[in-house]
């Protein structure tokens, strides 16, 4: 039979899908799971949103144009400068969520073998967006005794060679929930500026900043045109993961006409999902000062109950809702399967994402795992309860 | 500034989409153009699709599963088991568009600089995808003479290498409209068995085969369960463009169990184009029958007039809505412009698509362009006089 490639040999798998399968065994075994592992928000998407769905103003399911629909385009110009930030049109391309964003950032970008800098731990699906675009992700790590802020420059001037190209944050960040200051990013401006790099800023989870916190994106500041592209995408903003609209926003023409060849070459970005985002624009304030209201709740709630339990460590997110928690165990890959596998506390067990996932240093992150706090907190509570009790039993597990 | 990537610099740009600019400009001056260049049907969607989207169940818009919804799934497997063909629903992956279930193909399948074997005409954008995954497309040349008739098996054997990791078609084709005959097929099962090679085949215009015949999909050929690929869309389909939904369909387990890497990567298919698609598998016949006369009157129509051109020489298509025709002109990219450009009768001219870059041949296809016979019949008759008082003027411009 024909050979597969070796790309797709050596594409990653997915480190937050790949317990599914024993979270379905344990299902079947009657186990209630409660899942801490993914991002999929339970918010519903904003009634604007479902409305423009419901009243579709045609039969005409025809391609838009390549970098989207204009009119949604201007919208989002809208919104930018709602955000401080000063757009053009042109500066905007839709996208099929920040997946194609980003595949298509690195496709225009990148040359093969050439490295981007990544603070790791990182969004997983990066190091497989890297691996379908022949790039390398060189991580630098941040660590969780500092509560993943930016590393040192000094460590990213340590890394750069004469095939690294860019540097690419998430801010705020999945999954640690780390915002990154201004200081932070005015010193990340420097250096791409130093090493004439692009700065890559996935900004998804803007809108989800908490204690007063205000996020600053890579678009307001100066010097940057040439350098600054953002990833964005509407899945978390309006809780619409599945209508898989996204953008790249950069005001650098010269990039933006040849995204415009890879946009074109798939034709365009899905319609029904854009009509969807076109309305979501005009989503009551009070939508998300509910949303963050709940997310802020959730977060609380769960930071201190994690943080209760003998030998976790959680640090306290900014943004997102996404923790990276430390726990007393050697390996989290082997205990997040046994959870699923052995463990049931009340005929209930939790489901975490392992962190190792989340780094491309081998071995780094083996006793942290990712947790999303998009579960009510009544679910949060049995979930906490799940994992100290599965804490307890694991420990006699290993002792025996 | 930093530099873009070599590979967006020798991505093509569609040619499809090229001539575009100079369609603004003749529009801005007043000048009605007539658009035999694209391929956007101008039939509605079915009814129960757009019902579906206007009473969506819920406001979760949240990821579906990466492999698509899998009522969607099966729906698919029963569409196909009306189609003669029988699937398991893990032989289906539902992807974004038939665009990017190429992608995916190409990155599963291939290595940088492996090569695939492509009739040429065809379809142009498959150029980009193949930059876009760093492999090349060996073009073997199909000529207007016969047809566009599948080229000799003789050709195909010269151009395989070690490189060569595949052939693939487009049945019914995309730009001729030719549809290859149960000899062909078996003439291309002989070859890839011989090499072991995949038999990659989209057949996303199956539904347009006119005059009686019926379409043969690659999936019904005995003995390739490990190398036919079948590319499915329901954009064409159900003129559904917009939504963005196709398909890989493989009984090849290791393809798709790596296929699901690249799927998951990417989180999943949009989900209001699934809902459109699964409720579109509901399509009453009628619909199919309408469409179908449609084309074939328009067809008719278009193959006849042009033939009576002097000079002028169209083949009839037997599936899809295309066709490529041979023009007196010696170069069809220059005649195209210039019709945009310099022309116009009654106030009216008429925009084609070069064929040239359908064929990936240097030179190929000069005197050639793709017209897609996407128009109402009487828009069609003012588009054929345009065509024919263009090639008059524009020989009159020549020999001045």
């Amino acid at each position: 039979m024909p050979k597969i490639s070796q790309k797709a040999i050596e594409m990653p798998s997915s480190p937050i899908r790949k317990l599914v399968p024993y979270a379905t065994e344990a299902k079947k075994r009657g186990v209630h799971v409660l899942h801490l592992n993914i991002g999929q928000p339970d918010i519903k998407a904003p009634q604007v949103a479902i409305d423009a769905i419901k009243n579709l103003p045609t039969n005409d399911v025809a391609y838009t144009n390549s970098e989207g629909v204009s009119s949604y385009q201007s919208g989002l110009v809208n919104y930018y400068k709602n955000n401080n930030i000063n757009l053009n049109v042109k500066d905007i391309m839709i996208t099929t969520g920040g997946s194609e964003a980003l595949v298509m950032v690195f496709n225009a970008c990148f040359n093969d073998d050439d490295e981007i800098l990544v603070p790791e731990p990182f969004y997983a699906n990066y190091n497989g967006f890297a691996r379908q675009t022949n790039i390398n992700v060189v991580p630098i790590t941040a660590s969780i005794e500092n509560d993943f802020a930016l590393p040192p420059i000094a460590d990213f001037e340590k890394k750069i060679t004469p095939k690294t190209k860019a540097i690419m944050i998430c801010n705020p960040s999945n999954p640690t929930g780390y915002l990154y200051s201004l200081k932070e990013l005015e010193q990340l401006k420097e250096i791409v500026l130093k090493h004439d790099l692009f700065l890559i800023a996935d900004e998804v989870y803007r809108e989800f900043c908490y204690d007063g916190h205000t996020p600053i994106s890579i678009l307001e500041l100066d010097g940057l045109k040439e350098n600054a592209i953002v990833i964005d995408s509407v899945s978390k903003r309006y809780s619409m993961c599945g209508a898989r609209i996204g953008a790249i926003v950069t005001r650098n023409n010269e990039l933006i006409s040849v995204l415009m060849k890879f946009a074109q070459a798939r034709l365009c970005p899905p319609y029904f999902g854009q009509v969807a985002a076109e309305a979501a624009l005009n989503t009551p304030k009070e939508y998300f000062e509910e949303v963050k209201a709940e997310y802020v709740a959730r977060r609380n709630y769960l930071v201190e109950a994690l943080n209760k339990i003998e030998g976790v460590y959680c640090p306290m997110p900014k943004g997102a809702f996404y923790a990276v928690v430390k726990l007393p165990v050697e390996n989290a890959d082997e205990f997040a399967k046994w959870l699923l596998e052995e463990f049931e506390y009340k005929g209930t067990t939790v489901m975490v994402a392992p962190a190792s996932g989340f780094y491309s240093t081998p071995n780094h992150g083996m006793n942290e795992v990712r947790v999303a706090y998009v579960l009510k907190i009544s679910e949060l509570k049995r979930a906490v309860i799940a994992l100290e009790e599965g804490l307890r039993a694991y420990k006699e597990y290993k002792n025996k």
